[in-house]
């Protein structure tokens, strides 16, 4: 047999460990806090079936749609982002096979071998796969509650040399659910001007806010060209469609295009219409409503459980929005193991670890309350005490 | 303002020739040979329409899909690939956001700077445009009737280091319409094991075989390894659906698997589970025996038309399959310009310069026939005759 010869890159890469849960997931005898769904129960299926049914009224849609997304969508996601305090013209939007694909699609746009990226830590590590297939450094730089903290970022800029982006999720970040807070905003657009580096900010779960004051996103802040906005429809309608939205500059707007043909050409035109006709039906507000309460009420009776059954020395953060929180276990925890006790009680958390590049914190933990039973998160929280409990005996 | 620091790879990349003027195209007073879809009114409407209407039965469809792709589709892809001749395992499957993805992908599993790549002269520009973003040396090699010459490849492999993998489109070939020989088929498998490379058969357009008889693709003839498969449902199906496939060994699948996750998490489930039932229907043979019959007659009639209006020193291949015929012209005539002359006519042509990827051969033109109604095959060739004989009084 002829051993294929891969590039070097694969040897840097591995399976996403989260993905490869949420196939345990699907074996509905485990309870699992390891969702990165949003409830399916809420996904506006009255409205996806209503817009399926227009479906082939012409044989336009079923034609090569063209690479920067339907004119019909782009201009739903332009009232869409105004509403969010920016203000997009249709040629600033390109449509993405999904958030994941722009981030890939920034990792090629940006990334020579060598050059920096910096990140929040922890952060997503779907990002992380993505960037690192283009060989960059990835430097972290540590969160408060807060956010990113700007004293460590500003030291990472002033010292280090080819600095290409910062990439943050300053809205209910995963995995932490915290958010940046609107000083930092401003600050890290400062920054990045001063020191001439890009902002990939990472919004998927700015809509899913159910406590506190709306907080702009960043690039409201910007005045200088250095931001570059990621959306998509995947925490708001559906993560099945595949559809998400890179906004920035025209000029920027346009290296984009050039790296989208070569990736898929273009993406789906029916789901873009799909969404596109969502976006603009007079019920999506009242969808999104509909979400952001039942999610409250989700992260309520968690919190409502941890703060009933965990120690003193169980640190969990309170998110205002979003699907995730996060745990913060005792210095000598490690959550790997605790996982593995977990696996044998049913129940499915993910380790924090998967969420740091360099030196891996282990003792944290990462818990979805938005896709889960009642029940569920009563009885999973329950069970994780229980767990915790019999590890405490084996330290 | 911010000066974005792009990636060196940026500065060898621009927007599809090919992919602009299908925008063009859109303008219903031009007539088009450009373009790359198949004939709308030959896509499964009404299978389509009919599976779209199971949607939503459950919530499932609307949750992350795995990056495998769906099991339905690989089952029902297993089953149609079983009758081409090949023979593979659901895990030996792979799908894709389209072939163009795989095509990406593949670059990404295998390039690493420096490395050659061996494509066929002319070829598919987007397949050069997603591998050169990983920056190969691509090497070109000549065609004759019966597809790449086994005689320059074998030059080559013995001559070059680090070749990854020779990238061949064997049936109805685009742009040229040319098919490899059976003969050939087996020389390049005893070759690519001889000289341990792999083969990348993107084959779009196998089905589509309206005359000759059927040659077995290439991976038909493999017993090392060396073969990986690229289908898709834009040719055969609908283009606007972005759904392909990747088929090779399960060592190689696990391999891209990795890639495909940090690409774009995976392909829309909706689309695949519409492919699938598409492909399983028992309608399915009828609707390739309705096209390829509706395309030999595009074939037949755009064949008469060069021959009653071209000049003994216009060469047609005459494809027995696919979408596209391939004019040479006299030496020193330049495609570029003859463009010109046709946009004026309201003709667009594609200059068969955009299918080279080092010394453009610029007396070349590549005609699409299949998408085009009778009348403007008929009067678009005449239009093209006249703009010949009007560039000939310019030379």
């Amino acid at each position: 047999m002829i051993e294929p010869k891969y590039a070097k890159r694969m040897y840097n890469s591995q399976s996403s460990v989260i993905r490869e849960m949420l196939k345990l997931s699907q074996d509905s005898s485990y309870i699992s806090f390891a969702g990165a769904d949003s409830d399916p129960k809420h996904f506006p299926f009255d409205e996806l079936e209503k817009e399926k049914s227009k479906l082939a009224e012409s044989g336009k849609e079923f034609r090569h749609g063209i690479s920067e997304g339907s004119d019909y969508l782009r201009e739903a996601l332009a009232d869409y982002l105004r509403s969010i305090d920016l203000h997009p013209e249709i040629d600033e939007i390109q449509i993405t096979t999904g958030s994941q694909q722009a981030l890939d699609l920034t990792g090629k746009l940006f990334i020579d071998e060598g050059d920096a990226i910096i990140v929040e830590r922890p952060t997503y590590m779907g990002a992380i796969n993505a960037f690192k297939l283009y060989y960059p450094r990835i430097l972290e730089v540590e969160m408060d509650e807060d956010g990113m903290r700007m004293d460590s970022l500003e030291h990472l800029l002033k010292t280090e040399e080819r600095v290409k982006f910062i990439y943050t999720i300053p809205d209910f970040q995963n995995p932490t659910g915290r958010c940046m807070s609107s000083e930092r905003r401003q600050r890290i657009v400062e920054l990045a001007k001063e020191y001439n580096v890009m902002i990939l900010e990472d919004s998927p779960y700015y809509s899913l806010r159910f406590d506190g004051e709306r907080i702009p996103p960043i690039m409201h802040y910007d005045e200088d060209g250095s931001v570059i906005y990621l959306g998509s429809a995947s925490k708001i309608i559906s993560p099945s469609l595949r559809v998400g939205w890179l906004y920035s500059y025209s000029h920027i707007i346009k290296e984009y295009l050039v790296i989208k043909q070569s990736s898929d050409l273009h993406t789906n035109e029916d789901m873009q219409n799909t969404i596109a006709d969502i976006l603009r039906s007079r019920t999506f507000k009242h969808h999104i409503s509909d979400i952001t309460g039942a999610y409250k009420e989700k992260r309520d009776l968690m919190i409502e459980m941890l703060e009933e059954h965990m120690g003193p020395d169980i640190y969990h953060t309170t998110p205002n929005g979003g699907l995730y929180l996060w745990l913060v276990l005792p210095d000598n925890w490690i959550a790997e193991d605790i996982l593995e006790l977990c696996l044998e009680e049913k129940l499915i958390v993910v380790p924090g670890s998967n969420f740091y590049y360099s030196e891996k914190q282990h003792n944290t933990l990462r818990l979805s309350y938005a896709n889960m039973k009642d029940e569920d998160i009563i009885n999973g929280i329950k069970k994780l005490s229980d767990v915790f409990g019999r590890y405490r005996l084996t330290l």
